[in-house]
């Protein structure tokens, strides 16, 4: 049976009908009154859910080019920026930094690991002439499913001083992330995540720190620019013609997320993650990540039973389950599959899921206790 | 009467259906194999509609972007640039390439021209030591109305030896333009023009003279990176998360328009412009470019009658006619309204246009000869 595709990958999420059909309908001018009356709504939602009283800009691009609207209006050709790398979006934020021209170091953990916060301390409190300008971290690790303990690491970046640039492109809206109260510089997300909307918008708040880095950047980015985006910002509009049509069903999606409320949201997630979890160990299968503390709770990394690969789970659970999770990537690549639970999922999905992880194993000949999964799943759910 | 609102603006303009509803589906995964089919399909669409046989890179990003894109893949800081302007968007590139760190040179032509050929091959001329590296230029400029002789310019520029650099937000899919056989560097363009989908797309060709210029560019854009780019569309991919609902839109109105045959597109879109013109002096009103050899087949730019004013009319024709106009931008605001006839525009609409504008005058108290405007353009239309 097939047209009822269930994403579980990292992103694309599921999108509520209600956001699906705010983008079918013709779009508006993008300069008209209508539309700044939406903008205006959606901007301050945006402060709501980065938990900031910083303007959220909303650029048309993916997450990506958000992460490069970072590097591109702060870091200055030499300027040393640190990058605390756990996987490949930590990467993502060193490669852009040297394609920027920036003296990069990096601070890597293996992949599967968070950043221990000593290793950070003991870099930073060696660095007394404060040459390091700008940290660059990420919250959620998509490729690996870790979670940083943002809150520690950023207390000790705004210790040294330096200005800390993170990804919360599958935190935000998904994991706690406080912005302001825990003094976090630059914040970027994308929309096909913890948003609830497809991909095509990206989303960059900065504190009033990481501004001053901005008016002394030579040649920053133009179609990114933060001076031009906070001047429209404050007109409740954009500096170019932005996506109207998913700004329409972000609309949508931010009031649902408004009527559950932050602390259930992430409540949620954190569940659905535990519930996954739980069922994933009662069919006997490995977590990538078996440290429950640092273990994402928007992605989970599952490692395959021995005589069962990878790309046979996905296609089973594809054809049969109509289910798409993701591969590993990089050097993970067929060693691990990850399952998104972020977004517009919600417990019944999750037993879904690992109901039809369960039946695909069988199908492939893995004996697990059959049935239990769902049963541990609905225990940890409950 | 409402909710029947027609978008005469520069963009967005008009969506057919087809293209809303594909919106409206539940995203794809953008690293299925089904998405990859899709991204072939439309690949080779927008080659037939770029006329060319070099990539269409799909940037998730405005028009905007994709001229960023241009400029931060090719030009070095200190290369010099040479401007044309001939109003807001050719002013646009100037400003990206000195964002950049370019030695930006501008020939500006008065707002309502176009480039003459001759001024431009004299100062080609001139630089005998080949110190001009790139030319910018728009083919039609969107502020104001008016259509470069882009294959005459380009000739000059390619006899030069610069590279040239086209923006063809308005043009691509509304008014001749041959890459290939024009031997153009590069083209611009964006979605929510002649492709008829909403905005949030940007697309990209380069010739493989302007590709060796971008393998000498030191510190490229990285989300905007050629080489990812080029390299993606190779496994018909992208290298970051597209927009996965704007490109099925797109595969469907590519469809269309290879259904309507290229030639037959701007066909369709002169007549349009022959009509509004027509339309529009039979009122008594004058054209804001009135030499018809230089005038937009995409945008046409009228001048209020004396005592009417351009907010006035634009209010009514929104407000009694549901349709929305532009103002003029920078020194034109107020001086001058915009009227874009590109994209999913058909003889049927402009007819209502013409017929509404002579409406919406007579309602404001300008006496016109009544109901022969619609007459004359129906006489240019046939």
């Amino acid at each position: 049976m097939k047209d009822k595709q269930f994403l579980m990958i990292p992103g694309p999420t599921p999108v509520p009908e209600t956001a699906l059909l705010a983008m079918a309908k013709h779009p508006m001018g993008h300069r008209s009154s209508e539309f700044s009356a939406v903008l205006a709504e959606v901007f301050a939602d945006l402060k709501w859910l980065f938990q900031t009283q910083e303007d959220v800009f909303i650029l048309t691009s993916s997450g990506t080019g958000a992460m490069e609207a970072a590097i591109y209006n702060l870091v200055n050709q030499g300027d040393k920026v640190l990058s605390l790398v756990i996987g490949n979006f930590g990467e993502r934020w060193a490669k852009i930094a040297k394609m920027r021209g920036a003296d990069v170091e990096i601070i890597a953990a293996d992949w599967g690991k968070a950043i221990e916060p000593a290793v950070l301390k003991a870099r930073l409190d060696q660095d007394v002439n404060k040459e390091i300008k700008f940290v660059t971290l990420t919250h959620n690790e998509t490729s690996t499913g870790v979670t940083n303990d943002l809150k520690t690491l950023n207390d000790i970046i705004q210790e040294h001083g330096a200005i800390s640039v993170v990804d919360g492109v599958t935190s935000v809206g998904a994991i706690q992330l406080k912005m302001d109260e825990w003094g976090i510089d630059v914040v970027v997300s994308g929309s096909q995540k913890g948003f609830m909307i497809p991909p095509g918008l990206a989303f960059l708040a900065c504190s009033k720190k990481a501004w001053k880095a901005y008016e002394n950047c030579k040649n920053p980015s133009f179609y990114f620019n933060f001076g031009a985006y906070k001047k429209s910002a404050a007109q409740s509009t954009t500096p170019y013609t932005p996506n109207v049509s998913l700004i329409m069903a972000l609309r949508e999606t931010l009031k649902m997320m408004k009527a559950e409320g932050l602390e259930n949201i992430f409540n949620r997630h954190a569940k659905l993650a535990a519930g996954l979890r739980a069922g994933v160990r009662s069919m006997g299968l490995k977590l990538f990540v078996e440290d429950d503390s640092i273990a994402s709770n928007a992605i989970t990394a599952i490692l395959p039973p021995d005589g069962v690969t990878v790309p046979d789970i996905r296609k089973t659970l594809t054809k049969d389950f109509d289910i798409v999770v993701a591969n590993g990537q990089n050097q993970l690549q067929d060693k691990i599959f990850r399952m998104g639970h972020l977004g517009f999922v919600s417990e019944r999905d999750l037993i879904t899921a690992v109901g039809s992880l369960e039946m695909a194993l069988a199908k492939l000949g893995y004996k697990s206790p059959k049935g239990e999964a769902t049963t541990a799943a609905i225990k940890a759910l409950i």
